[in-house]
């Protein structure tokens, strides 16, 4: 039979990265391409015990339907906590759980987006939401980042000169793939840019908790008193990502069409993982687990930064990161990034170019990003060896 | 702020009968209306078994991200057990693990229809998927059962005279709402028709596994050479509805972009859920389980024939059901459903008005669903009651 696709799948098109990415989980190779957790991040000891203890008392609520909104305990819990910690949420705002914070980016799309509509973007930004928006065949507008954050001139001319723009999509910590943390008066420009535009602020934040160095910063969706910003959460990180449980917390009328698009798509979360995240936040020691977690991050962070100051230093340099599980780095001038990522493949070692996060990949870019969560400490002192060692074949 | 929703959303009407409904589950209604399986249908120890086996095993890889795909060895057990047991599955197919097969009726939604483009359902259908492909501004086109399944003349007709059908949805055994199982010639018929006309079947088969009286059919997938079946299989009604595992096995070229879909979406379904479902499926007598659950649906089904025989006959009458979890039922000439429906609200019977499984819920309609999974059998007999009483207040 002949399948007569969809104009929005048959608009994705087959990505040149994933070609050079496709056999990036073979084994033997040293994964700095990835972005797990680090295994010993997990409390999976915790989770075993709530696990338990939850299908001895109330089974049934594990395993039966339940709202699309979200398990009601989690979602009191988290609003009282997001709203004390960070005040993040207040009278006009809702809170929905979703099936990871990816669904977020997916029912605002699907609440706000017509074919055509324009997405701002950070550029570079994560591939995992700009495919999402494509999927939705946004208009993806890309605006450069500078070393404290969104180039705010270009925000600007773009908010004055885009059509049918939707809402500005940002991931104000320790970005993916760029590590850069938007500075605290960026963030407060950002929002008014885009509250004085009428145009929506995707907050996307997860990995604000895992900061290892510097001082942490107000969240966009704290200045947010006019329902501008729809701030995107995320067990994921601190947690488990396996248990697919993130959350959006937005203007209750945005919030009410996203309920209506989840229910369409998987009627609700599963009810077991959003048990597990309420009991785990409330049973234990939740403030002194997200500390234990910078600690993982910073000793593996400095394993990387030592080993890049080694290999690295002077040829390849790296954008600051005070936080989160990558570093972005740029190649000297008058190397070819793609051919540089292909030669450091065949030698084991596996990083993700540059391109793959700009709205265009076909644009010129001389950067790639290293992942160190997911590498053991050998695996990360030995891939940026091999990195180093690559490079200069180039020079 | 303002928002500017998208024109898919802003198209979705609110229903008359969400108003109804919208009371249905204060304290003291018996709950008629719901879908819920039977608390007691619930393998709960063995699933806090199996749990707690799994988090103690392999802790991170019920933790850790998964592939979008779904659990690899859930989906290969599935493969061999739905090709072994059910003749679903060929060499041109593929498997996808699914959050809930909701999501299967999303995905390929997704994947085939752009706006506008027919999709050809039951009537009256299951209101969940009819919202999901509305969501995609779907053109819907019910047509009518008859004892045996569709109309098959009104089928073809349909078949020759719309335009840009992309699917057919049928839920074959014990169809929701109408309890109604198609024939085996209807379902060869049903496939030779949309085979030869280009159009997809998405076959629906949560209930299959719940038969409590007469013989298995095959399903219309198993006739299936061509590449013309999507199958939405789904572990809500066998195992658990709060796990959110569903699967899809379909061409492999379809499967491959909704594969793509998902990746967008919720980048893949719970993992925990997952490795649950195949350890339940491979380490417990799996057929002695779903024999259990066919005794406690028979078992309750016998408490509402013999109730709806002693209150509602000959006023109210009702289609023969050999499965599933609804029975429908039709009031006499002359009475006003909606009126009827409300007026046993108030009398604390909860139950759907027919309507609301319609493409189009102002059409005339004398038929109410009745739900005999959820509520005890004290609260069925009384409903059941309370439904003869308020009938007569009609005539």
């Amino acid at each position: 039979m002949d399948y007569n696709f969809s104009d929005r799948v048959k608009s994705l098109k087959p990505s040149a990265i994933r070609e050079i990415l496709k056999n990036s989980s073979a084994p033997g190779l040293i994964p700095l391409s990835a972005g797990n957790p680090a295994p010993d991040a997990f409390p999976y000891e915790a989770i075993r015990e709530v696990s338990q203890k939850l299908l001895e008392d109330t089974p049934i609520e594990a395993l039966q339907y339940g709202v699309t909104e979200g398990y009601a305990p989690l979602r009191e819990h988290l609003t009282a906590y997001m709203k004390k910690k960070h005040h993040v949420g207040g009278e006009g705002d809702d809170i929905l759980i979703t099936s990871g914070a990816q669904q977020v980016m997916d029912l605002l799309t699907k609440t706000l987006l017509n074919e055509g509509d324009t997405v701002l973007c950070e550029a570079p930004s994560f591939i995992g939401s700009l495919n999402t928006f494509r999927s939705y065949r946004a208009k993806l507008v890309g605006i450069p980042m500078e070393e404290d954050g969104i180039d705010l001139a270009k925000l600007e001319a773009a908010l004055k000169t885009e059509k049918n723009i939707k809402y500005l999509y940002t991931i104000p910590n320790f970005q993916n793939p760029s590590g850069i943390t938007m500075s605290l008066e960026k963030r407060k420009r950002v929002y008014e840019l885009c509250r004085d535009h009428g145009v929506m602020v995707l907050e996307d934040n997860p990995y604000g908790d895992l900061r290892f160095a510097g001082e942490d910063l107000p969240s966009i969706k704290s200045f947010d008193t006019e329902g501008v910003v729809m701030y995107a959460g995320s067990f994921s990180k601190v947690v488990s990502p396996g248990m697919r449980v993130g959350y959006a917390i937005g203007p209750k009328e945005v919030i009410a069409k996203m309920v209506v698009c989840k229910q369409g798509e998987d009627v609700h979360s599963n009810m077991w993982a959003q048990i597990v995240c309420h009991r785990f936040m409330t049973g234990f020691d939740y403030e002194a687990h997200l500390q234990g977690l910078r600690e993982i991050y910073r000793r593996k962070s400095s394993v990387l930064l030592k080993a890049m100051e080694e290999h690295f230093t002077p040829l390849i340099t790296w954008s600051k990161f005070e936080g989160g599980l990558f570093a972005w780095c740029t190649l000297p001038e008058g190397v070819d990034m793609l051919e540089f990522v292909k030669r450091a493949m065949e030698k084991k070692a596996c990083v993700v170019p540059g391109t793959a996060f700009l709205t265009d990949e076909t644009q010129p870019c001389r950067a790639f990003r290293i992942n160190f969560s997911t590498p053991t400490d050998g695996q990360l002192e030995e891939g940026i060896k091999i990195l180093g060692e690559t490079v200069k074949e180039f020079i």
